[in-house]
């Protein structure tokens, strides 16, 4: 046979389920997006077709939403490795198994006001509004022995509309670009940060106040560094994370540069004092980058932060 | 000649503008996308394809980044009547003008929480991160006597997880569906909503605050309204903002009903009572109506909650 | 109650089914969305929460499916004929159905080529690839005596490489663009036109026939026209239509202008003679006109080719 | 300092260059999304922001436009070698670039057909439709001595009516699928083939005959097979592809399971004979492999197939 088959895997997709906890009359909500994928000892199901070996993907589904009920949502990390600790040590041809979540924040909808006086005065608990912004997301890897936690979020967007600057850069004979001394610098932050949590000896992280932490202070980097350039601004977004979370050894952006253009208003005769910018679609300078503790090893894939 | 030319308009869709307007250190961001149709003496460039009355597309991009810097944008609405003003006025084949904004909101990413201590403890007040959440809208219509504003929002996801019933319908030889007494309720809020400020001689709506308090008390109504239906639930959201804003006369809404179905986990041995549901794409619910003041005649178009 | 119940309708959006038909060993598909709207006496859902008149959306959904087997599809608008008919004849309350549907094609996958020789000569003939380009679609809605039939099509992406000019247009005190006297013209075609069969008694058009037909007219009609204006291309496409096909009497294009840019290559010491252009995303002019029958009242809603 | 910088890369993304040719009145058309990515002596830009090893991504686009004159677009693989090579050889701090490309086919608009006596006789040959199907892409990566070149498609819909089954898998605690004897099998196929092309020395392919060759080997496969699950019918068009294509070395499939339910119609006295099926959104099953000719090292990253 002049083919062989190489690295395979495969499980449900995009799993959207809601859980709801009741506090009395107070509820609340984890909404999460959740994505099998097993792999293992497949060789006869590519070659054969025989799925003597292959727990279907339906089951994976189904374990996903049994699951929310017997283990609850504490949080997509924690519900993640409840999943994945599952799918290797109860079937035998699955070796690895990998849990990848998206997870969507809501907030409560206010009502005690005081405006509020129509129906009644009591608050509700059971009301909520999709806060948008950013997706969180997990992705927990396990082979049976060693764990893999990288975490992160994507579409936070975010703007400085002054302390940036642009010059100083190589010239060749295709370079039209103007040095800039004052632009809006913006972006999307696509990030993923690897927990150093590998073993289940050790103590786990809290990751609720992991991502809400890494996340502060990932946002107070952006805005409080002058920056030269979007690299600059980045390096030291995963700098700050890294020096202030002792769980966290590694983290990979990937950025575009969300130009905002000076609009030339000099034709009608009016001077544009970085007033007025054109929001730009496509083309988008891309910054890709990983930082990481001195001395660790980087392990997250180079493609992670596109997914 | 057996064909004629029946209503028609053109213009510039989706200008990307952003305003920065500079308080001291402080800045403040206005972000829109801004869409201009022109109508009026327009039937030669269909028949003979003559340009003689046709202001350019390009022309009308110009306007808006022009106005932004002449007039400043102290609201969508505000922006967009003094645009829609200057075309009907400006150029005498162009008979109506219709501006259509979508507007971004952006928070401030807070900086002197006092765990801030890396670069400095001031606080930074030129950095942003995108408020997710609705998209706000509005149309601005003017035929050079008399003006139109349509306002309201899109994309405002909300969830109620219990005060929600569904029994007592209709069943016919298709009916399958079993009653339900305390089910999820939840939707993408799309709305629309006419000011009856039609006149330059009347006293203009502030349409920051009338905005935030139309949303207000949308919210309001469907967290407190005990539903025995989506539609229940839609008539008491837009009664509330007629009756509680008088410079409102109508609005109409387009509600998905985004179905949560509780999961069967009777298989799994496994009781769910009202914690573990599916989040279904498609297909889903659609309720669409409008609400208007008692006496009005309606004017906003049934299928404008679909843009 | 000072606030009322204006125009509605609700039912159940985007119920997508597959239809496959055996012939011996060939088989054929039909792929649609299905979007149900139904409106008549449903002032008591709204007000008070009874749901006494309302068939529930889940069993509109189901009607679609049912209907699939019982009637086959034949084509979209006679699958939706026979929705409409259902809903209005069958239950009391309701006076109007509106059923929407979008289609997908697909085509053979081809593999008797005489290159196949892997594992059989036989030709496949359950094998297809979806087509892409445009999607489908219709409208169908029914009051109890009078039918109104709105087809059309979106997304197809068309492009003339030269045979275009724009000049002679207005120019203003915000007027830079220069004069084109060889430019791309490119636009996704967004096009509903309207069938004057109205009535059970009228013979019913080859609804199958008359959209290829159409179709064929319109992207002729486009590369045939030496264009002055977008609004040039647009109304010979539509007078086309109506010219050719007597069915129909009214058509609504929304046409953005797909802007293509010549990038000025002169800071390289090249020439750039109409060889490389940048595609622009935001903005786009749009150009949005209705071309009818002379004599026919216009009834294609102006929003409509929105949707 | 404790944080040190790793992986980085960075570019210009999504540059929209359409190039025309003309042939006398015989135009052609090449459409693509170019995205630059470059690596190298970065260090400085990310510790301290000094661009002076910094190629601004705006010359990288210029690059782009300007190659696509200088060069021409002979194929996108052809046009990516040239950029890559470029930006390797040109400048001293960048060691490796990597070119990422998607293009967009277009075909010609039939207007001679007999049926076209509107305006003239003559076949326009400027005229074009998008083709919609199947995005192509591929990625160049140089590194000043080896290429790697690394082709592909994405979105190409494709359905079997038949000849599908599912049975004969593990069933434990979670699962209740029922096993199927006559199943649709339908997937969105995304691919991406590495040729063994690495060398100037060595002959290059003929890219655009092997990627229509390749793309149409496994159509073929996909047709033919008699799946006994996904994984088979995937192994089998990979390797259909490496036995048919001796500059093909491996190839990665993400391939989703398209979910077409059998629509249960017994409630409503119908029998559903694999006539009417409900098309699911999600969850999907996902199947992800790697295909390759014995002997050679996988060199395709196992995430690629997700951008």
């Amino acid at each position: 046979m002049p083919t062989i088959l190489g690295q395979n895997q495969y499980g449900k997709a995009e799993n959207r389920v809601v859980r709801i906890t009741r506090d009395g009359d107070t509820h609340h909500i984890k909404d999460l997006n959740v994505s099998v994928a097993l792999s293992g000892d497949m060789d006869d199901v590519h070659y054969s077709g025989s799925n003597a070996n292959v727990l279907p993907t339906d089951t994976t589904k189904n374990t996903v939403f049994a699951f929310a009920k017997e283990h609850g949502i504490e949080s997509a990390e924690q519900f993640g490795i409840h999943l994945a600790r599952h799918f290797v040590s109860s079937q035998e041809p699955i070796e690895v198994a990998r849990i990848r979540i998206e997870e969507y924040a809501w907030e409560r909808i206010a009502t005690s006001d005081g405006n509020s006086k129509f129906i009644g005065a009591d608050e509700v608990k059971h009301s909520f509004v999709r806060k948008g912004q950013e997706t969180r997301t997990t992705q927990i890897t396990f082979d049976g022995e060693k764990w893999e936690v990288i975490s992160g979020l994507k579409d936070l967007t975010v703007m400085n509309s002054t302390n940036s600057e642009f010059w100083g850069y190589v010239k060749d004979r295709y370079t039209t670009l103007k040095e800039a001394y004052d632009r809006i610098l913006a972006t999307d932050v696509s990030a993923r940060w690897r927990y150093n949590w590998t073993d289940d000896e050790q103590r786990m992280p809290n990751w609720e106040k992991s991502y809400e932490q890494a996340r502060k202070h990932m946002l107070q980097a952006f805005a409080e560094t002058y920056s030269l350039s979007l690299q600059q601004t980045l390096y030291q977004m995963g700098s700050r994370i890294i020096n202030s979370r002792s769980e966290i050894d590694e983290i990979r952006f990937s950025l575009p540069n969300n130009h905002h253009f000076l609009v030339d208003l000099e034709p009608f005769g009016l001077k544009n004092d970085n007033e007025v910018y054109f929001a730009a679609d496509r083309p988008y300078g891309l910054i890709e980058a990983t930082v990481l503790r001195d001395g660790v090893e980087p392990k997250i894939p180079v493609d992670l932060t596109n997914l």
